[in-house]
């Protein structure tokens, strides 16, 4: 696999969506949301995305099956005729090298367009590094009206203090090169650990803006579903991460044929 | 050499080939396992594999012989004639880069697909970083099936304890992409030193598995002859890789023409 | 996006103009210098240029904007019909890769080689490290003829002390290779804060060597601005980094789907 | 600049050429070896040889004049009607990336098999970390009959002892691929300082290897120029391994358009 490949699951139309991206980040926090509005409202999977930019490996799941790295596009009709529907997109990695990630926010972006996409949330984490009392939002605008629009709505804007690194700044800056519009929308959070409060208030302020309604009782539950996988996980990750870590065991070996 | 080169020494038909993997990777336990298969059964190298996204350099080997960094891909006929076949892959490396191992990895299944292979086993350790006492093989298959046949062999099933990095793990996820199924084994090793017995609980439930029978008697002997050769490199080795670790050293020499 | 993307904002002829380059680099010694030219002198934007050699993220403007990672091209013409005029480079930002910087560079030059350039300062800093007394000038060019005018700037030449590293350098030796000449110059700088001293004596240089004549004056508030927005920066950046050098917290949740 | 670039300075026939390689690498004992063949038998210069995988900088002579990263290729013609030429590849650098390293070796083969050459040398350093006696000089061969002929000429064969990392190797492989014969001497060096003793060693199994003679007298003085160059540059040099080190201070510039 030299190219990224993109493989649509349903022909659909879609009126003017909306287009969320939520890929794994700082803290979990935009993914937590997004992945809860995904099975809340019953969002339905449209296209699966393979990318050679991806980790070269795969997941194991509860019951010992594996899970390629990849990304989702869901997609979700709204329920007025006039109301636009929504796309959003999700997954268990993000591109590797820089050059990896162009490609691929640019093929998202082609994607997301060719159902008539103009508008962009994208979700992410706002690392303090120090526990939160209250988690307060942050975001950052493509334009001067929606950052002015976003102060009427709980959120703090960003000025000057850092960048958004990743896809969920990519997206936007590239986005916004071909005329799409949009906000980062940051939950605060320490950053250590899966955090269903900065999660919470993420999809808190998202539902405003968007009028969308979403039960977020359960999310605490489901943060703490994933906060038990990755805690079993962790000895594992441990091993494999000493071992990037420590090339000179994997030398040794690699020299003898 | 900008493009991966496979050469092909040999025209050969087989039936629906059973496809092993087992190229380097932690405490040499896969690579152990599949290089006794091949030379105990007597399996042909069909077709050797070179690649830009190999490490720039060449081995040196008992006789001062240099050799180059490749993958090797051996067939073994069965003995019944409405028996499966084998294809088994070893090497002295694998690719260094995300897309080198992605692109590599398609390549591989490409050809092992036109040998009509449908099924695949890679081969690894999982490493405990501690002292084994009794050594237990892992695994993970790409669908529910295998993975309760799994259960009847003396394997653990992992579950959401991690991911499988490399080709093992990358040759099973593309391949179920591309309606191959199969299983990863790991046998579980300290990892730190070239683990014969995990090689044997590893091959013990391969044969078991296909219904292959192996003397793995000469198994230690191997693995004692492997570290002899590694602890004599293993000078020249902590040489080299100090050397890309003090890039300064290095730079010093770049910078006058 | 796979490939570096040059959008020309406007038609435009020019008269045989002097190429000045001023990337990010040590001290922001030639970013504020060129900065401060354009503003001055009122230089008019002529091209933006996007690549996917550059980092993957978005910057935050103080108004909560988003700004994307690029270069810009601008022009300043002379007064009088004979003179030369002038094309200057500066942006947020060089290509990460070393394949990047030759990509970049080269569609660079190919850009400004069209308007007629075939003289070309880079301007950079030179750390030493240390506090610097009264700031130097350093310098090196593509010929002897150049760097022997050079001495009689109050300009020290560099003498086999080391290479010039990014944009600054290569552009300089790829030029060579096309026919243009030029120099960089490297005002000397403690390295570690935005130095207005050494883009001051960087400026003074350069306006003698063009018969440029920019009042530096402002030069220094311009640097204290850029210092309270780096300074407001500063925590957000240390978390980003530290994301970036810890690898393990980012890991964890890239392994649950 | 996205592919490599050969520029061929002169139309000439050789008569089966021997191919010498010696890029820099530790010690620099390659280098000197084969800059002294270059300088003291008049071999001529017969390509350039630029490339977007090595390092993105220039470097400054002692006159401040820069000097693109490059390759050079040379040919000496010998003396007798019926004796073999050479050809001999030196340089300021090598390729970084391995993909990079791939491309250049390859590309390297296909000029040097248009002019006939079938045998090569490839010449490097064998760091022993510790200072070291007598100088020895170690080997490794692409065939049995080429290393049994070491033996005769005061060279140790190395034996299953590590790889040999770079074009040293990677041409000896690639080159054995196509048909290519030959051999990698290194001499023994502490590897942290220019190491005329080491690069003499070298030098006289060369010469009795090819049947070559050249005066090694001068090789100490070229030895001491070479390290009062790099003497003089290793401050510079720290800096910039520095800033290479310290992404923190370059992120800070970077973040801030």
């Amino acid at each position: 696999m030299k190219e990224t490949v993109i493989n649509i699951l349903e022909e659909v139309e879609l009126n003017q969506p909306i287009f969320i991206e939520a890929l794994p980040g700082i803290g979990h926090v935009g993914k937590l949301a997004a992945d809860h509005i995904i099975e809340e409202l019953g969002a339905v999977k449209l296209a699966e995305i393979y990318s050679p930019s991806f980790p070269p490996q795969v997941l194991v799941d509860e019951d010992g099956i594996i899970e390629n790295m990849k990304n989702e596009l869901h997609y979700l009709k709204s329920a007025g005729e006039d109301k636009k529907d929504y796309l959003i997109l999700v997954g268990n990695t993000q591109g590797l090298s820089p050059e990896g990630q162009y490609e691929l926010c640019g093929l998202i972006l082609d994607l997301v367009e060719k159902y008539g996409a103009k508008e962009l949330y994208t979700l992410g984490g706002l690392a303090t590094g120090q526990p939160v009392e209250t988690c307060a939002v942050f975001s950052a605008a493509t334009n001067k009206e929606l950052a002015k629009n976003l102060e009427q709505h709980e959120v703090t804007l960003r000025s000057a203090d850092g960048g958004i690194i990743g896809a969920s700044g990519l997206l936007l800056g590239m986005g916004s090169l071909r005329g799409m519009e949009g906000v980062c929308l940051m939950g605060e959070t320490p950053g250590y650990f899966i955090d269903a409060e900065a999660a919470k208030a993420l999809l808190t302020v998202l539902m405003s803006l968007l009028n969308l309604e979403v039960d977020t009782e359960s999310l605490e539950e489901r943060a703490r579903e994933t906060r038990k996988m990755i805690s079993k996980a962790q000895q594992m990750e441990q091993e494999m991460i000493d071992r990037t870590a420590m090339p000179p065991g994997e030398e040794d070996l690699r020299y003898i044929g």
